[in-house]
């Protein structure tokens, strides 16, 4: 038999790509996908199950997990720490269950800079001009804050060196397709299963 | 706008596997794909094509391009010279089109060497067991040529190196389904896109 390990797959773009819209589309769809979990110093909210929504630790916890190398990424927001545990994830991976993790770009690239082994997805505006428009549709942002918004997208597209795939966010459904093949096809790569068969050769022909 | 070229697609693997029903099946479905149409030195038949079932050449022509590295990869059986013509697969890509090639393993590594990036997708076998009874069920061989072909079998297995995915053919349509991921996938390759949306990137902040 064959016994696969997971695959980390990472799903990030520039912000209002549609990132979260893929995902729960994905979500919906593929039920053999694992979200990771992420770890927050943030306080437990009513409703929120540890473990679940997010692995809660203190500050002083966080703290040594980041320098023990224990997270995949992390940042800090008003004073909060999120970030990707390592420990989780690879114990995922290793129960054969592939692990997503939509985030940002900078995130992104530390867990790239961490866990190459990872398959890198880029997804990426229809066009500037697209995105443009769904950064103004979003409400009531001046003129200054959506170029500074577009610059930032344009600096986040520079990026896309770091990744594997780039994915088209034409559509969602065409988008999730794209996504389910790269997953599918990731599988397939000779190099990941090369072992696995060589293994099967050397069974059946003693 | 983007225009992408085509990717050229071999499938192969070992005698027995199910190539052709496999790439049967896919044409069924996919109608993007183009053949990859075979050039020959053997006679024309009632019914065929040129330029459709094959390219009929003499023999003189057919070794005047082997000559000039025009073919992706040739052999020779009863006499006459069958190959893959570089013209037709280039044209082809550049209009757009995929090109699909199934073919033996000995000239899949041939339009490795001349092709290096085309997509070399390798069938496998459920298990050699499994091999073995296609092959004893195909009717009437001596146990001899049966442990020949097992033999060929497992030596073309270790071929698989050369190739960049391995699709198992447990069932026909599992398989047609991994192909059809690693088609739409292959679109998705960074490296193969970046340019094109580098350029999009250009475009718009002029």
């Amino acid at each position: 038999m064959i016994d696969e390990k997971g695959i980390l797959f990472v799903l990030s773009g520039p912000s209002g790509v549609g990132k979260g819209t893929v995902r729960k589309e994905l979500f919906e769809q593929d039920t053999d996908l694992r979200y990771s979990i992420s770890m927050t110093t943030r306080n437990i909210r009513p409703g929120e199950t540890d473990g679940v929504d997010y692995f809660y630790k203190t500050k002083e916890e966080f703290e040594t997990l980041i320098d023990q190398n224990q997270l995949l990424e992390y940042a800090q927001y008003v004073n909060n720490y999120y970030g990707t545990p390592r420990e989780y994830v690879e114990k995922t991976l290793a129960e054969g269950h592939d692990v997503f993790l939509e985030i940002e770009v900078q995130g992104a690239l530390q867990v790239k800079e961490n866990f190459p082994e990872g398959v890198f997805i880029f997804l990426f505006p229809p066009s500037l001009e697209e995105l443009k428009n769904r950064i103004v549709s979003r409400g009531t942002e001046t003129e200054d804050l959506v170029i500074n918004r577009l610059k930032a997208a344009r600096d986040e597209i520079e990026m896309m060196d770091a990744y594997d795939y780039v994915v088209v966010n034409d559509r969602v459904d065409h988008a999730v397709e794209k996504v389910q093949s790269i997953i599918q096809s990731e599988h397939c790569k000779r190099e990941r299963i090369e072992k696995q068969y060589k293994r099967i050769l050397e069974d059946e022909t003693k």
